[in-house]
């Protein structure tokens, strides 16, 4: 079966637009999608940028806002941004590696991203963590404990690693098995051509 | 009949995606397309950017290549980077504003990126003016004479403050009669349908 590499940034707000859709739109080419968490803030970091674009480029920013309420109203999707922007998405993202190993890492994330861009919460909260853990169906203590392990926080680097050796520069991201690369949300069609005729 | 506002910067390469496509994508809706140059430097001059952001940061202007040739192949267009990225676009857009008034801007604007993301050339040079001139059935020694006029000058400033009022930070940009706002080529088929259900 195909496989479609899905690199995704917890805290963005284009990776919630293709995270909500991507199994649907894959599963109807038959392409299977591997969840691959990484963080945008060393990539952008590398770029000269201590802030999400966003933030630095204010026009930028308030036509994200727009672009992506557009988009999601045409979906039946919500979104609204949460009050803190963008969030420091490291704490989920290293509980998202361990959903990767163990199987429920989809509807962790999804959980993720409807808690910052639909209820506005702020994913670096505990609070919110466990509610998404719960929601996919974990035992939350047990996932935070594990989240803290040090090989969870290596893998977690190489990710971001690897995304970077790609040629990784934003999210959401898709890779194909030959290393073709998609960037956007708009792009998650064309990408799962690609990966199907591979 | 409603109108969408288009606006290009002649040394774009995104923006050479939808000139060659928007008269036929919108005339297929009703929707009249009102051909509007601006400069892209000024407008990235006040983000801080003294050079085109695909060659500020190497893997973003790596993947807009890949990623247009991706999409031109499939609309069967031809693409390939100019020797020079980005070109000077001052005076072919200060030749556009001519042809806005004269009504000959959209065939010599798709010449001029013909020339440029087809054949490699300079759009700086005369020469190249010249022939895309020609092409748009013009007398381009007059054409050439009065780009030099001071209110053609004047006109073109003009034209990139209104596209920074209107939000505007990149291009190609689409502007419908309400103000509202969509960046990039492919966003171009929910501008058509914007404008055309207002």
């Amino acid at each position: 079966m195909s496989q479609l590499t899905f690199w995704f940034e917890l805290a963005s707000t284009y990776s919630y637009l293709s995270a909500m859709r991507i199994d649907d739109v894959a599963a109807a080419e038959g392409v299977e999608v591997v969840w691959q968490p990484f963080l945008l803030g060393p990539i952008f970091a590398g770029q000269g940028w201590n802030n999400s674009p966003f933030n630095i480029y204010p026009a930028k920013g308030a036509y994200m806002v727009r672009d992506i309420d557009r988009i999601a109203s045409g979906r039946g999707l919500p979104f609204a941004m949460p009050k803190t922007f963008p969030a420091n998405g490291l704490k989920a993202a290293r509980l998202a590696l361990i959903g990767q190993s163990e199987g429920w890492i989809a509807p962790f994330a999804r959980a993720v991203y409807t808690a910052q861009f639909r209820d506005q919460a702020n994913i670096a909260d505990d609070d919110v963590l466990i509610a998404a853990l719960e929601e996919a169906g974990q035992d939350a203590a047990r996932a935070l404990k594990a989240a803290g392990d040090q090989d969870v926080k290596d893998r977690l680097k190489q990710n971001t690693n690897s995304a970077k050796s790609l040629g990784i520069f934003g999210a959401p991201s898709f890779t194909a098995a030959d290393g073709e690369l998609f960037w956007g949300d708009d792009r998650l069609e064309q990408a799962v051509a690609w990966a199907k005729r591979r």
